[in-house]
C-alpha cells in the first residue's frame, strides 16, 4: 500500500510544538511533505535555530510519521522561518514587542489571593491553594504579584529555579509536581536583591509576567498579590480576565480593618469575591496539644458574614509548615486542613472574564 | 512707677502662638501697642479670626502682661492680618500651596521602621518605640507611612481620632500620654475605606504628612513604612531629613530574606541602619510558662552580623500585646522587653539631616 502526502500531513497535524502546545500544522511549521516508495521527507519551520525544544520536535515528528502503515523512513530537516512566515506566525504584533505568549496561553480560572495587610499568609494560602488543587490532578500556575516582597519561589524551590529561554516568551518554571511559577525573584541574580521601583514599573512588571510568559493551557492561574491597595493589586485587577478573589485575614484585628478595606477595593472594581479563609488561627502545642488563641480570639464566620462572602476554613499555625515553606518543599505537606478550602474553591470559580487589557489576545 | 511700652513689649515677646510655639511678637502678630496709667491695649493679628486657639492668645497675652510691674488692666484685641501680613507670615509661598507647616516644625531625628516584608511587626515596633520615647519625657511624633494599611491609629485611639483644624495646617492627633499621630485612616470618614491610590498619590501623601503637618517642636518623629521597596519607602527615605532605620524581621527564613532586601535599599540610598530588632521570636505559653519557636528556630545575630547592622532585641509574641494593640491601649503596656531597645537606639541616633525636598523649610 502506498504512502500518500495526505496521509503524512494528517500524522504530522498530531505533532504538537511542546512549547506552543498547538499543531505544528496550524502552526505554519511544515514547509514541505515528499513521499517517495515508503520514505517521507518533512522540512519544518522553526522560529529559530537555537530553539531548544528541537531535537523532541525531531523525535516527535518522526515518531508520528513512522506510525503511518506504509511508511519505511524519515528525515526531518529543519529550516528557519523566513521574516514573512514568523509574521503569520505572531500576528500583527512585533517580536520585541512582547505579548507574544499570551496568544498561545488559555487558562480557565484566575484566581488572586489578597488581603490588604501584610503577613497574614497571602504567599501560604496562594502555595497550599496551587499544591492543592494539583493534586486534583489540575494544570496550576503560580504569578507571584509581589514585585518587592516575593515569597513563592522560596516556598517551591528547594535549591532555587529559573525560568527556561524561549524566543518568543519567557517560560515558567515548573516545581517538583509540576506546579508552573514566574516570579521577579526568579529573574534576579541573587534572592535578596532588592527591587527598587515605582509603581508604573512594578504594574508593568505583572503585566509582562501576564502577556509574556507562556503559560501554555491551565486549569487556575492562582495570583499572589502584595499587601496594599496600590499598583500591583490595582494592575492584576484590572489587566488580567480574573474570575475571582481569596481573602486571607487573621484573628488580629488590626488585620480584620484592612481585609475590609481590600474586600472593598475588590467590589469597586467590579472582580467576584470567592470567599475568606482565616489564617493563625491557633496554635496547638505540639507537646501538651493544648490550643492557643495567640493573636486573640477568633471570629471570621462573624467577619465573613459582615463582608458578605462564604466562609471557607481556618487554618492554624503549624510549625512544621513554616519549616517546609522555609525549606521549599511546601507541595510534601501532609496536612489536611487545606484540602477542603480547595475543593469548595473549585467548585466555586467562575471562568476567567476576557481579559479587559488593550490588544485582547487573539486565537484564544 | 510708670509702664513703658517697651516694658509691655519684651513681655509680649515672651507669649507664645500655642499652634506655632514661636513668639507673637517674631511672628509680626503684635499690630499696636498702648500704654496709659498703667492701661495696656494690645491689637493682636491673626491669620484668620476664625482661628481655634483665639481664646488661649487672649488669655496668655493678658497673664503676660498683668504680670509686669505697675499694669492695672489689660485690653486685648484682636483682628485679622492684612494680605500683606500673611505673605509676610508665610514667606514667598502661598497658602494654597501647602507646605507651610514645615516652616515652623522643629524635629531633631527621623527614624523610620522598615522590614520590606510584611506583618513582621513594624507597626508595633513604631508604636512601642513611640510609647518608649515618650515615657523618657521626649517629644515624640509618628507619621504613617502605609497610606493603603494604616495600623497606627487604631493602636493608639481606642475610640478614633480626628486631626486638629487649624488655617494654615493639618494638626496632628494626640495620644492619651501626649504622642503626636499622623495617619490616612485620621483623615477617612471610615477606619476601613479603602485607598485605591496608585503610586504617586502615595508618595503625594506621604509628602504632605511632613510639609503639611504641624509637627512643632519633635526630639522623635518615628515613621512607621509599608511592606515594600516601592513608592511609599523610596519618598521616605528620599524625601524626608532621615537619621536612620530600624530594621524590623521575624524568624521566618522568607522574611529575613525580604528583610535583606530592605537593608540593601536604604544602603542604595545612603540612609543609616541603626539595627535590628527581632519580632515573634517565640511564644511562651501562658499557663505552663513553655517557650515555643513557632516561626521556627530564631538566630536574629547571625542575621544582624550578616547585615553589618547592631543586633538591637527580641520580641516575643505576647497575646495581651496583641489585644492592647487591638484596643488602641499600646501606651499602658507593662512588658519591659522593648526599654532596652529604646535606650540604645537613643544614644545612637544621629541627628536628622537637612531635607533633600525641594524648596527646603526656611528658619529651621
Amino acid at each position: 500500500m502506498a504512502v500518500t502526502e495526505q496521509q503524512a500531513r494528517r500524522a504530522l497535524a498530531g505533532v504538537m510544538d511542546p512549547e506552543l502546545q498547538r499543531s505544528i500544522v496550524d502552526l505554519g511549521m511544515v514547509r514541505d511533505v515528499k513521499v517517495s516508495d515508503g520514505r517521507v521527507t518533512v522540512t519544518l519551520a522553526l522560529t529559530t535555530m537555537g530553539c531548544p525544544l528541537k531535537d523532541q520536535l525531531q523525535k516527535d515528528t518522526r515518531a508520528a510519521l513512522l506510525k503511518v502503515p506504509g511508511v519505511q523512513s524519515v528525515d526531518v530537516r529543519m529550516e528557519e522561518m523566513t521574516a514573512e512566515e514568523k509574521a503569520r506566525l505572531y500576528g500583527d504584533q512585533k517580536q520585541e514587542q512582547g505579548g507574544l505568549a499570551e496568544k498561545f496561553n488559555h487558562v480557565e480560572h484566575v484566581v488572586a489571593v489578597m488581603s490588604g495587610k501584610g503577613g497574614v499568609g497571602k504567599s501560604l494560602v496562594a502555595a497550599l491553594l496551587a499544591t492543592g488543587l494539583r493534586r486534583k490532578g489540575l494544570r496550576v500556575g503560580v504569578l507571584d504579584a509581589d514585585i518587592t516582597g516575593p515569597s513563592i519561589p522560596k516556598m517551591f524551590f528547594p535549591n532555587g529555579a529559573q525560568p527556561g529561554s524561549s524566543p518568543i516568551a519567557i517560560l515558567p518554571a515548573e516545581t517538583s509536581t509540576g506546579i508552573k511559577v514566574m516570579s521577579i525573584n526568579l529573574l534576579l541574580e541573587r534572592e535578596d536583591q532588592a527591587v527598587i521601583w515605582r509603581g508604573p514599573l512594578i504594574s508593568g512588571a505583572i503585566r509582562q509576567f501576564w502577556t509574556d510568559v507562556l503559560w501554555g493551557n491551565l486549569d487556575y492561574l492562582v495570583v499572589d498579590l502584595p499587601p496594599g491597595t496600590s499598583d500591583a493589586s490595582l494592575t492584576v485587577l484590572q489587566s488580567l480576565p480574573m474570575s475571582g478573589v481569596l481573602l486571607v485575614s487573621s484573628p488580629q484585628g488590626l488585620a480584620g480593618m484592612v481585609v475590609r478595606k481590600a474586600a472593598q477595593m475588590v467590589r469597586q472594581v467590579g472582580v467576584p469575591l470567592l470567599g475568606l479563609v482565616e489564617n493563625m488561627s491557633y496554635f496547638i502545642a505540639p507537646d501538651t496539644g493544648k490550643q492557643y488563641d495567640i493573636f486573640g480570639p477568633s471570629h471570621p464566620e462573624i467577619m465573613a458574614a459582615q463582608l458578605q462572602v462564604p466562609f471557607l476554613g481556618r487554618l492554624p499555625i503549624d510549625p512544621e509548615l513554616t519549616s517546609l515553606c522555609d525549606y521549599g518543599q511546601i507541595e510534601s505537606y501532609k496536612g489536611d486542613a487545606f484540602q477542603p478550602i480547595v475543593e469548595r474553591l473549585s467548585q466555586m470559580t467562575p471562568e476567567a472574564k476576557p481579559p479587559a487589557m488593550p490588544a485582547p489576545a487573539q486565537g484564544r
